[in-house]
């Protein structure tokens, strides 16, 4: 807990934390958490992209490696705990096994992801996504806010873009990658659980509903005349609402409306919202997307408004190890009766890792569901539990080896 | 219609008609228009806001003054029709008489309102208030965009704002007051009419909604433990739009909405929307008002928001002169065999002189209902028929006077 602490303050905005990618603040947090991984017994390296290493050696020469780790990137304005706990968590597991002279069968490498929240690029997964080897050129020219190509942003750091192959680790050599990480979602406190097995990453469809009916004085024009775009809108906004509540596991949000022309007295003429639809299987997800198309075509025809959908992304579910899953699901059970498995609405560096090597995920509560502001936290016992199940995990998968 | 066209290019800026008070183009547009009422036989003058006045005397000394006229400024990027047809139509009336040699046992004014639609000063009906009497000191204070006072536009116009009160128009010496206007709404044209009296100028609430529920993330907050503020703003204007269909000649609209945070994987934490509610009868609009508050605050309570209204305006409902528009009818009648009375939903001129002396409306038809828009039209036809109904209106009085 003391170090969440030390890191929550190693920021680039006084009096608040924001670390991005490639920041001055990422370079003192890769040097005070090389520092920690140090003392638990892990030579360390920083790799091309800015990934933190840490790597703790296995009792016989050629053994896989097993991943464990998140990210050290935050949010503008962040909690302390969303990444940091998962890398932090982990070093003090090897760090266990390091003062108790444990080497297991497997190496273990401990991995501070360089960019998980994608602030400074607008692109999420830096860091894994360099492990994982699907980092492309292309990439390399994105520009952040001032200019600065992310090409430029590696050098600055000291790393070598045009050796972002090598931060690429061969399948082969890995035995898994678990990641801990807080829930940020209230569902383990309404559970009143402290940590649980996350199933997989949830698929998710992102879109924009345009809905175009006719603007006029709100004086004037007669309800029975008018084409009101936000009316429209509010009729989907709320089939969305009931469609999710419906259809167990199915998340469903208009998180941003824009209404033109906008003013207080003019009929809308147009509406514009943002969908965003979760769910673990895909096929859900693709069968709740369709019937709002259909249920907004339905409200547009009735009302002689006009609709169109702009998806901007589709990101496939992804379905973590069953096998890494249930030794985590046996380790967790050890210090928890009830056992619960979530899926991830959000989505983390595991979903990148697990088209790499088997991937499993911890879910630790954090208070009030909160996330991504100062006040996200977790309790010094939930995350005592959480060191107990991942070293008991560690263990477990070494009594498999 | 040459006059329309005429006047419809004396504008403030090239390529798109936007005159506002004290404006260069609305100078021109005085000059013009006075040139065109001193053909008509009017004498003319400028008072000290600004307001055009053209004097048609009376067969007889010391005979009352009948007020026609409308405005003669604009919104940006406005229409030709909305104001100056009632300023051109009222000339041609007095241009008919003056060519036939007749004088009526009363006086005629016809005023060019030199603000209605306040867009220089964001009040509006500058110009009837002067003449109404109703025009304070505190509005002298009031600053443009640019930061100069009405009291310096006034001055840089050629008025004095210390004799602002001569622009008052004695209630006594009054006769009444006519306001030819284009319709700004479909009514008219629905019902295939050229013409309609209005009844009065609609009351109008204006409101601001604000629903605050709690932001979460929302890939991770499942659907029961949501406190959507959209969601609640979503349901609360479908019953707006649901009561305003009910209640007949109610006007209820929500034309605009604002929603934090505002992004797209975010759910709404708070939402604000503006509500505008007109009726003819105050009483209609007042207990839909308390419908309408009690209803948004029964959805959210039901899903745990809280819910505030702002008032920002409430203005009361302006009934026009029995007697004058019982005339007016008359006069209509004998161009157009159905007839029907609508209330305005917009604010106009006659709403103000209402006050002072008896006040009555006639509507043209204008096409799809289209105003403040560059499309702004009205048929050659209706305008005919209508300077027919203005004069025969004139007459009616005369011979009643």
């Amino acid at each position: 807990m003391a170090r969440i602490d030390a890191l929550g303050v190693v920021s680039d905005e006084p009096g608040r934390l924001t670390r991005t990618f490639g920041s001055p603040a990422m370079r003192r947090a890769n040097a005070l958490v090389g520092r920690w991984m140090r003392q638990a017994g892990m030579r360390t390296r920083v790799d091309p992209i800015g990934n933190l290493l840490g790597f703790y050696p296995a009792n016989r020469p050629g053994a896989k490696t097993l991943l464990l780790g998140s990210h050290l990137d935050t949010v503008p304005n962040a909690g302390r705990f969303d990444g940091a706990l998962g890398v932090i968590l982990a070093i003090a597991c090897v760090e266990r096994l390091h003062q108790r002279k444990i080497r297991l069968p497997f190496g273990i490498a401990v991995i501070g992801f360089a960019d998980e929240e994608g602030v400074r690029y607008q692109t999420t997964y830096l860091g894994s996504r360099a492990l994982a080897g699907t980092l492309g050129r292309n990439d390399l020219g994105r520009k952040d806010a001032k200019g600065v190509s992310l090409r430029e942003a590696i050098c600055a750091f000291g790393g070598n873009p045009a050796q972002l192959r090598d931060a690429r680790l061969a399948p082969h050599t890995l035995l898994g990658f678990l990641e801990a990480h807080i829930e940020q979602g209230p569902v383990l406190e309404q559970m009143n659980l402290s940590a649980a097995v996350v199933t997989g990453i949830a698929g998710q469809t992102r879109a924009r509903v345009h809905f175009t009916g006719r603007a006029g004085h709100a004086g004037t024009t007669p309800m029975p005349l008018r084409r009101d775009a936000l009316c429209a809108a509010a009729e989907f906004i709320l089939e969305i609402e009931s469609l999710a509540r419906r259809q167990s596991g199915l998340m469903a949000t208009a998180g941003e409306i824009t209404v033109q022309p906008g003013a207080g007295n003019v009929i809308p003429g147009s509406a514009s919202l943002s969908l965003d639809l979760r769910h673990a299987c895909d096929s859900v997800r693709q069968a709740a997307f369709k019937t709002l198309k259909a249920k907004a075509a339905r409200i547009a025809r009735r009302r002689h408004i006009r609709c169109r959908f702009d998806t901007s992304q589709e990101t496939p579910a992804v379905v973590l190890s069953l096998q890494l899953r249930t030794l985590l699901s046996r380790a967790l059970k050890r210090h928890q009766k009830k056992l619960v498995e979530l899926p991830s609405g959000a989505g983390h560096d595991a979903a990148i890792m697990a088209s790499v090597t088997p991937t499993a995920m911890l879910f630790i509560r954090c208070k009030d569901g909160i996330s991504h502001e100062p006040r996200e936290s977790a309790s010094l016992r939930d995350i005592r539990l959480a060191l107990e199940v991942v070293t008991n995990f560690l263990l477990l998968l070494a009594s498999q080896s």
